[in-house]
């Protein structure tokens, strides 16, 4: 097989699909000084994606470009032949259909150098359900992102039972020049990871909502007011290691474990073993790396301040512009 | 019964219990301008509370106080029904333990005028379960905070079984004149309505640490890197109200809907029938109040750079400190 370029290498790549997701890929690719191949079926889909990244331009601009980096270095390609061309990497993002998904999959495994990686934007299914029966399934791997993909760093990176271990190494690697946040996962799991943690939410918000519990208002308040605020800062394990004072990790779930018994949302809590317990203290404390608990409160206070600060100058803008 | 104050007019707050919870409630209402009685039993409790308002008060004089706000304006009483004296209002913040919540807010009832309010911090009591019998109870609400209440602006407000509904509205009144965000519940829920959201995220972690499935830090990472970003700006339904394209939630449902019978998370979904389908869509344009797609995508992209710049310079200016 022809050799791949160094991850850091990569100068042009195509993104199959350019609706929001895959539009919102081609906007961050740019930004960050590449070449961008696009394709998409839609009779619409060139004026949809150069709209889209006319809009999200502005906010790259202000976050900073690439040097060298333009608009002007994107390609509509009328062809999904023609999208491969000179591409180095390809992203997927058709919409979320198996059948399609497996098509799309197969067809550009036919069309690209066998040494060219793919990563698939999909939301949920699995990269060994999608990949084709081929040696071409090596190359193939999951790299979900989150909306909008040009501002949210995380891609989250795993392969499926015909892919080559490489080629997740490769793409987490790649993904990382290219200025994402990668996650690369040992094994698939479905949903992922931050896919599965944001959909419990999801689903207990819909439990409340179809129970009359709370309303759609109320929910989303409860979190932009609440707890929120601070997952921009901490995840949900380093924000409850914050939770149980100079104990940390170990005196939150000692105090409040048995709320875990309690009926909170309908999802029924693992028990809280003696290895779940210290699993969950050792990965705060490998996660604060060093950092005292008063080290953090002090870190997570000055994110805070900073985070309101900037959420209240965003709407103050957003008043003068609409009072205009 | 001798009339309250207007909620606006309230002087002088009690705050019981000073820990990390009640502390953080006396830092809050003193940068609001309030005279601050505090009582705590810890032999070293005056010395801690003291030291978390020294510590609060940086970021808070950052976002700004109110006019003649002072950490002076804090006294500590050496009794319980000292710390009573003058105050308007209470903020119990006791160790989350039924028996001692119980016992101190009877406690509280004997000794403090009949008018007076008291707020409990519990973070997952029914008010229903800790009011005492007497006529008292009419006037005990829950005033639930988050983590810091120096900081985080949310206070679920909601009544017990025997606490007078005009209570509740005065709770909610004081609360968002002090300067919070009150959101007032109209029945008791267990957990109230942000922990069972954030309750059901924190399950899933935990099952998926003790499966082994994902480390403590990828799943703090899949969040703050991911879409822990979005949840300051908007809540889990208008964040898919974005998820949908120009569609809004109506598309994203008819679209996801089905990935709600996927096995992602160990919470089963509701049934989306189409009355929950629609109380969705209903309650997102609610909440748009008018704003289309378009403009809550640009407002949420404004935000988010808000937020990656503030987060960024955070990070520049705690690395400048600790190379000093």
């Amino acid at each position: 097989m022809p050799s791949r370029p160094e991850p850091s290498e990569v100068r042009c790549v195509a993104c199959i699909g350019a609706g929001v997701i895959g539009g919102g890929w081609a906007a961050h690719f740019l930004a960050q000084g590449y070449d961008v191949l696009a394709w998409d079926p839609a009779p619409d889909g060139e004026v949809l994606l150069r709209d889209l990244v006319a809009t999200a331009w502005p906010s790259l601009q202000t976050l900073g470009l690439a040097p060298g980096a333009s608009p002007d270095r994107l390609s509509f390609a009328p062809t999904l032949a023609a999208a491969l061309g000179a591409a180095e990497f390809i992203q997927e993002s058709a919409p979320e259909r198996l059948d399609l998904k497996r098509e799309l999959l197969a067809a550009l495994d036919r069309a690209a150098p066998p040494e060219v990686v793919i990563g698939s934007s999909t939301s949920g299914f699995a990269m060994t359900e999608m990949q084709p029966d081929g040696p071409g399934a090596a190359r193939m791997v999951v790299g979900h992102p989150f909306n909008p993909p040009y501002l949210i760093p995380l891609v989250e990176v795993v392969g499926g039972a015909r892919t080559d271990p490489d080629t997740v190494a490769w793409a987490a690697a790649f993904y990382r020049a290219a200025g994402k946040y990668a996650l690369a996962m040992a094994r698939e799991l479905p949903g992922f990871i931050a896919n599965r943690l944001q959909d419990a939410m999801w689903r207990e918000a819909l439990h409340m909502v179809a129970e009359g519990e709370a309303t759609v208002a109320q929910i989303d308040a409860a979190i932009t007011e609440g707890p929120g605020l601070r997952w921009p800062i901490m995840g949900p394990c380093l924000t409850f290691h914050l939770a149980g004072g100079a104990g940390g990790m170990a005196h939150m779930l000692d105090h409040f474990g048995p709320a875990l018994e309690e009926p909170w949302t309908r999802l029924a809590a693992p028990p809280l073993t003696a290895e779940l317990r210290d699993r969950m203290v050792d990965g705060c404390e490998a996660e604060a790396a060093g950092r005292t608990i008063a080290d953090l409160v002090r870190e997570r206070d000055a994110k805070l301040v900073a985070i309101l600060k900037a959420l209240a100058a965003a709407d103050a803008t957003k008043g003068q512009e609409e009072g205009r």
